[in-house]
């Protein structure tokens, strides 16, 4: 099968102009078939400051509410996605730029919980017909942190989640490595130290690392996602900073999630 | 050639969403293929007022400032496109929301007049391959009036112009019927009397009602503009209230702009 990345970039890149537009160029220059996955950042926060709508936490975790919901639509469907996509043809990258309701390429329900969250989308499903229709056309498509729920309800959607599921559906057709690009440079032995970056995990190291206590209790959940990954058909996942993209998509910088 | 359907609805209905909501029923409902191009509405002047950024007149015109053009991106391409798809969804109609910058579907330059307009972009092409394939694939694209100069700059574009490029660019491919919604319900006789519609122009209709001087001063720009898709390819232009959606697109209600 054909090599595919789904690139995960978080709000820190998307708030510095700088650093983004050197991921972006650093994503154009990629020749294989690619998908980029964005969230948010800070833009929402500050719009919503901006038009004084509270923003609402319970248990310390953010509310979607209805007005928050169409603060990140815009935000995030709207202004982010779509200069992502305007920087990206400039750098010769042909790009489409989608929302889960786009093309129903990635469908939610509203998560049910005891803590409600409001207008935030559990993923369903994801259209991997559709995405490698876009895609065996030339087309790097971008998704935005925004679901639906095909009755018309939009749903504000972990990044994340999209990726990791995008990657999944799309492993039917391709050679998936999910790269997931955060502000350090992998997974490290040390948390005080950034050059300590672990090159390469198979699930008998995890085991080993989790025994001996070596891996921070934030890295667990990602480590757990991505093994999650593996198992659901992806070839690779590769954690690392998202300004060392060029050395991630090869395998010479962050660290590399694989199966033995 | 298959029949396809360009249809362009305005502000007015947007800004109504029990209009929205039955025009975007009988959308969905139309059998041929056909493709949804809507303009703005008073959102993005809600959204300005709330965000405290003033509106700049010239001469009575209004120019998109950076400010402006970051709220009319967010308005129209995320939050208003992004819900009119997941309303279609809904309905089952497989729809897909795209801005020009998406799949490089609608390329612009900045205008370049005497008075700066800002952020304004006149279009230079439509990439109607791109659009026939997701027509093929059974979707209706919905255009969001934002375009892309393919410099990484965005465009805030007008819906009647791109309606227009669309038909025009997408009749290689399929016999294109354009179809501008607006508050009348079609070319009036007597500007008072709503039921004095005319049913159908021909070119020498035409310049017989300019003659009489029947036609009113504002629907001359818009009768133009339809004689030129016209002779551009377009097979005919209906203009009508699209409360009539269903009777307009079978030639029942409103005015039929014809080659002869």
């Amino acid at each position: 099968m054909k090599p595919l990345y789904v690139i995960k970039i978080g709000g820190n890149i998307i708030d510095d102009e700088a650093k983004l537009s050197a991921f972006l160029a650093a994503f154009a220059a990629i020749e294989a078939p690619k998908v980029l996955v964005h969230g948010g950042g800070k833009l929402a926060t500050r719009m919503a400051e901006a038009m004084q709508v509270p923003q609402q936490l319970v248990d310390g975790r953010r509310i979607t509410d209805a007005e928050t919901l169409r603060i990140v639509t815009m935000v995030y469907a709207g202004y982010i996605n779509k200069n992502i996509v305007a920087q990206l043809q400039a750098a010769g990258c042909p790009a489409i730029g989608l929302s889960g309701a786009d093309g129903d390429v990635v469908r939610a329900h509203k998560r049910q919980a005891t803590l409600d969250y409001g207008f935030v989308g559990d993923v369903d499903a994801v259209n991997a017909s559709l995405l490698q229709k876009l895609i065996e056309e030339g087309q790097s498509v971008v998704l935005a942190p925004i679901t639906h729920d095909g009755k018309g309800q939009l749903l504000n959607t972990n990044a994340d989640t999209i990726a990791q599921e995008t990657a999944r559906a799309l492993s039917e057709f391709y050679d998936v490595r999910l790269v997931y690009s955060f502000e350090k440079r992998g997974v490290l032995r040390d948390a005080q130290d950034d050059e300590s970056v672990i090159a390469r995990i198979a699930p008998a190291d995890y085991t080993e690392l989790k025994e001996k206590g070596i891996v921070s209790a934030g890295m667990l959940p990602k480590l757990d996602n991505a093994f999650a990954a593996l198992r659901q058909g992806v070839t690779e996942v590769i954690i690392g900073n998202a300004a060392e993209l060029p050395q991630l998509v090869k395998g010479l910088a962050g660290t590399r999630i694989v199966h033995e």
